[in-house]
């Protein structure tokens, strides 16, 4: 395990190994001494477990996947239920409702937070969008802000969060990851989980619709 | 499983099965619709795990115990670590602060708070008090409230925070619970798990002292 103080890195990022978190990793890997992928149960934790550490290895980051058995066990979503649960159509506050997984980003803000405190780590970082706000209440600036607050107070080291894409769109992180000469065909975003990625679940199109905004090519391989 | 809204409950409380948790819960017994004892590995997580069934089952309130393997696993602290690691002395910080267990507050509160939320329970109870202020940064009336904000903001319902000790000593607890009839010799405090309470290590001595300043008799069964 490398030292993050005499390497210089002072933060965890909270690493899905889908492409707004994926970003975050390539931009930040000189300050990152640890990559936490949170595994609670996804349709499509797999697919992107293994694009997470393909990414860690290539940069050389210490990367460890924490599985999370209660949030299957406690709560519900279409998101732990299996590729059929999950909606065909846009994405929109009505149609994604079914896909929120209650508190998601606190809870795992605050597992990391307790890691990086226990590592003299004073900062997280977290990847999410200004297009979440809409559907995802723990993805809101009003959210981050409080949760930083808690995090550095209820801290000896004051641990903090970075979230530097809370407002921005996913265009673009498409296009700060493609300056960076990031492969985005090694993540993965559908919600389904299947091998290929659907191309008709909101969260494909919302990617699809992130690389044409962002006038980048889409290396993504759909079913249809 | 009772359905809380028809039963008037609106609360999720954080139940370690110690003594201001119990107390908390008796207290707000009307108002619980579920308990929620999270079990982290701490050297006497088995002792307060059987006291928190004890209680539940006498009140009637719905009870859930959960594992979480990754304190353990990326943590450390004297209160992980087998009996022979906690400190023996007063409860003061400079021998207490081995037993902080990073960000556990923190942590715990963000998985009862998503457990809300899914149930439809807009408020998780939590018995941290004054007395541990000095020690545990995640006990704070400061970080309680930036938690509470952030809960609020997370969350579709606006899950809240009430803790109601935030401000008073563990001795004003045992007054209250003594009044509310608690039989505290089904509570467990003692840091190092042995059978008996030890009677010497800082929380024992914190447990002895505050029945003593309650002018409440002290029905443990200590060691020495």
């Amino acid at each position: 395990m490398q030292d993050p103080k005499t390497a210089g890195r002072n933060s965890a990022i909270i690493y899905s190994g889908g492409l707004d978190s994926t970003t975050l990793l390539y931009e930040y890997s000189n300050r990152i001494a640890l990559a936490i992928t949170f595994d609670y149960g996804s349709n499509h934790a797999e697919r992107e477990i293994e694009c997470a550490r393909y990414h860690c290895q290539k940069l050389g980051i210490e990367h460890h996947v924490l599985k999370l058995d209660f949030f299957k066990q406690f709560m519900s979503s279409s998101l732990l239920s299996g590729a059929e649960a999950v909606p065909e159509d846009d994405y929109d506050e009505d149609n994604m409702h079914s896909t929120v997984v209650p508190f998601r980003n606190g809870i795992m803000l605050a597992i990391a937070c307790g890691i990086a405190e226990d590592r003299g780590l004073d900062s997280v970082l977290i990847a999410n969008h200004g297009g979440d706000h809409a559907i995802y209440p723990d993805c809101r600036p009003d959210f981050i802000n409080s949760m930083d607050k808690a995090m550095r107070a209820g801290t000896y080291i004051h641990v903090g969060i970075e979230a530097p894409y809370t407002n921005i769109s996913k265009a673009d992180i498409v296009a700060r990851g493609a300056k960076l000469g990031i492969d985005y065909s090694h993540t993965y975003s559908c919600y389904k989980g299947t091998a290929l990625h659907c191309g008709r679940c909101a969260t494909c199109r919302e990617r699809q619709e992130a690389f044409r905004a962002a006038h980048v090519d889409d290396p993504t391989k759909y079913q249809s």
